[in-house]
């Protein structure tokens, strides 16, 4: 049912669970899904730290926190739909943690794909990372993007 | 002539403008065009606040004026620009409010679609909203853009 | 071996870098691309100033700097890293500056088009940019990003 190919380029705690919403949903409907991590993104697949289920919670605050004066006015009204929001998930828990969706997306057959350029430049190694599929340079991204129904650079 | 799908994630004023100007564009060319509103995009359709005409140009004047210190290197020297900008704005007028953006998009038959998950997570509720065309789930999205010419992620 | 078409709305180093990697990557693989240069990455095509060769170590400092307490919960964990990311490159300079990149592309034959609409509400002309191809309108860009294989918002 087609091809779907995302970018991670952001280390965005949100923007990294939208891809991830994106990804288990293509998936789900029977996609062939590839998601390349890159730059910031290879911190959503780095071993604990930023990932860890407690500190989820207060990324989830700081997050909000810093809708009211740090990121701009677009997101000032957040503030309250922020609190209102983390309070939800805390006592609703419905939502799923970036590390259970990454589970999800895993078993859902998503490939995932480690920027070789990016862990060069920065420093990381492959065990410093979750189990990636592959850690590729950008001339197989072209290849797998041009074929996808969907590419997307979050 | 084809379709477009556009997800807006990000509920900045600049981005949204540039979704709109996107999905206006191509609809006036002919495309079958769905936005999808999620996460802070959600913002970008609620009713009045963030939205409304006087605000706007104080919050062109916030984004410029953030562009000096907190966003970062890249935009350091678009403060001046920035400044530049509001004022031929406010003088010229001749750059379309987001609300008249969105009507224009609407008249156009541009589809909006909510991000039924973001609205719950965040309790926002369809009333909050201006008049969408229908609230779904990750799966309605991944069908419709799968099957876009230009499917893009803001 | 198909189209790639490329929005560059965002003017900041990475996100810049990210875009003129998968350009040159996607020319280089045979492709067609054209990048369309809008809102703060205008910036990205402007004569001298942002992207001349001292001030992009600067600018990697300070990109690397505001990780630690401007831009937000993900990248926290980044600070450390790029310290050593920006030390690396120092010592190495084996990762390509900015306009080097986009000599690179401009050899591999990627068209350079600026968004009309952009300079006009900017206050930017033609010759404060690096020569492109063409200043173009949202029409034009509809039109290409209809035929791409592969068509991202960065």
């Amino acid at each position: 049912m087609g091809k779907a190919s995302i970018i991670v380029f952001s280390g965005d705690l949100d923007k990294a669970l939208a891809a991830l919403t994106v990804a288990t949903g293509a998936a789900a409907s029977g996609m062939d899904v590839t998601m390349f991590f890159t730059f910031w993104g290879l911190n959503v697949i780095k071993k604990g730290g930023a990932w860890k289920g407690e500190g989820f919670m207060g990324k989830m605050f700081n997050l909000m926190a810093r809708g009211g004066d740090a990121i701009g006015p677009s997101r000032l009204n957040m503030l309250g739909m922020g609190r209102w929001l983390m309070k939800r998930m805390m006592k609703k828990k419905n939502v799923k943690l970036p590390q259970e969706m990454i589970a999800d997306a895993r078993e859902l057959g998503v490939t995932f794909l480690a920027c070789e350029m990016s862990m060069r430049v920065m420093g990381v190694r492959k065990e410093d990372l979750i189990p990636v599929d592959d850690v590729v340079g950008v001339a197989t991204y072209v290849q797998e993007a041009s074929k996808a129904d969907i590419a997307l650079f979050i």
